[in-house]
């Protein structure tokens, strides 16, 4: 059976051209903290991925200390520091916040103190983006990264958490992305590495994928790839929506990532739905899918005020650069079937 | 010019099966926390890995938690536990413990504690091996994993740090491996990847990367590889000790790491030695090369009772599993001839 993947902002297939400077990377032997010409090899192939990652990014002169992924960034950021965000933060982030600060019904957080908080700028379950006000102590761009036009250095924000395989590269890799200048106390020690902020021999192969998909994805983003799928994305939702009456597409009349659909369809379980679409060849998600198999209502459209019985019943559609109409149209029409089997045994 | 890379202590070449492994899990496009057949594949993949490296590692029923490195996995056995170990442990061990176990001139740590204390199974500048007593909290295996015979299971250490780059797998993943049902609290949190030990979406690619060159040193290992490789070593140190009479060869009487010959020769600085060597084609170190760029006098030799002049003259050559007797006499010939060249100016 031929498979569809709409879960990408779970992860995502290795874009070609992180592939290929992957394997090229392959080939360099060095310790990038040694002073022969093996390691300064690896320290130059090192340091040209950082550049590009920047470049990508719009971070030309901030300080990019690699980690490995959005989770350590976090961590890094945030431990200790007792930062304000609203409850549709990421896991990762929420582990580390008072999680106090208003959210309205469509999903903007409401923040009155910027240096002392934190915001997301587009939410992974509901691809809601957020504007981000000046002087922003950390914003999760995890999800924006590569989908939406961000440019770090515009963005106001102190810190940014980025993530390799959200936009085309390999999982295990990340990035937080710092004003020149920031103090921050590393948390992995025992070696100088990342100037002194994150110890231990660098992800060199990793690093030469995330640099070479960031540059790919910030490519696709300037050719308008994204509007394609958006055009795809909103294409879906209308055929489902012909049907349905009583589904909820959270988050359709703001600001949305171009890839993201989120519906609520109450009385028929998100979990249900995925297990039903996943054995029809259609791998989509409820929820985060960013940990361990666990399965319960969205934090995130609770936040927004859904009752329980919508946020359980939700599930998340994510399109990629390379998915097609063919995709969307197939997952809708095997979708509306299940639905209306649904509808007859509730009936 | 061809190089000869000898400061496999550092980092050393991808072996094969790691380049062969990473390359084909580089097409599973999952994420391991899916629940859907793409988010299976990607676990499934995980958890072979996770299998191969308990295999190699003598590891069988115990818990491996996959980390960024040896690094992280140091942080994670060690932060705010006030574990005790001697002043020759890795910066990354270092930074976590009270370095105040006494170190014998042959490198010997005294350990009266066991439960409370941290000792490396092989010393990463020297070679010099442990005894580890039962009971031990913490042992680094970094260096010893794939150059000894080492079984976790067999070593009475409850938690043990081991690296993939230094056994020919990429730079970028390590583990910690635990004795089941050992309590530790997650660093890196917001998900419930690893057991609830560590979250993070898991790097898949270096996980397959990681598991492949275990397997791999396992079996060049017991194939006695190491034993030609110490062979060369001695014949190395046997050319060099031929016409230096200061030169000395540190851990020599002591059970050593079969790739390792650390050496001083005091009034000749081990940095330009290393640059000269490197200049000439053989890529080796002076002390631990893990951290940025930094040449200072090596702590370990401090600690084992030799004088910083001593200490600061110290070189690392460390073979691997393909160097050649060509390599290696090249490199006695290359040293001897700038040897001679020193010894002329200091007369």
């Amino acid at each position: 059976m031929t498979r569809v993947y709409l879960d990408h902002n779970a992860t995502g297939p290795l874009r070609p051209e992180a592939r290929a400077a992957m394997i090229a990377a392959m080939d360099v032997v060095g310790n990038p903290s040694s002073v022969h010409a093996e390691g300064r090899a690896a320290k130059a192939l090192l340091e040209r991925a950082r550049g590009e990652i920047a470049a990508a990014f719009g971070a030309d002169g901030a300080d990019v200390i690699f980690t490995s992924g959005a989770t350590e960034a976090a961590a890094l950021a945030l431990a200790g520091r007792g930062l304000h965000g609203g409850d549709i933060e990421h896991d990762a982030v929420a582990a580390w916040i008072d999680a106090d600060l208003p959210v309205g019904a469509s999903g903007a957080v409401r923040v009155d103190d910027p240096a002392q908080s934190v915001l997301q700028r587009a939410n992974s379950e509901t691809g809601i983006v957020q504007d981000l006000p000046q002087g922003l102590a950390v914003s999760d761009m995890t999800q924006a990264f590569g989908k939406l036009p961000v440019a770090f250095n515009w963005s106001g924000a102190q810190m940014a958490l980025v993530s390799a395989h959200k936009l085309g590269g390999p999982k295990g890799i990340g990035a937080l992305v710092m004003r020149r200048g920031t103090d921050l106390a590393a948390q992995l020690r025992g070696g100088g590495q990342e100037m002194g902020r994150r110890a231990g021999t660098e992800n060199v192969i990793g690093a030469a994928g995330f640099a070479a998909a960031a540059t790919a994805a910030a490519r696709d983003l300037a050719a308008g790839v994204w509007q394609r799928v958006a055009e795809l994305r909103d294409m879906m939702e209308e055929t489902l929506a012909t049907e349905t009456k009583h589904t909820i597409f959270v988050g359709k009349e703001v600001k949305r990532l171009p890839n993201t659909s989120c519906f609520a369809t109450p009385g028929w379980k998100g979990e249900t739905q995925v297990m039903q679409m996943d054995l029809a060849g259609y791998a989509v998600s409820a929820g985060s899918a960013c940990s361990s198999g666990k399965v319960r209502a969205s934090r995130v459209l609770a936040a927004m005020g859904h009752d329980e019985a919508t946020a359980a019943s939700a599930i998340r559609v994510s399109l990629g650069p390379q998915t097609s109409e063919q995709d969307v149209l197939g997952f809708a029409e095997t979708w509306l079937a299940r639905f209306r089997k649904h509808r007859a045994r509730a009936a």
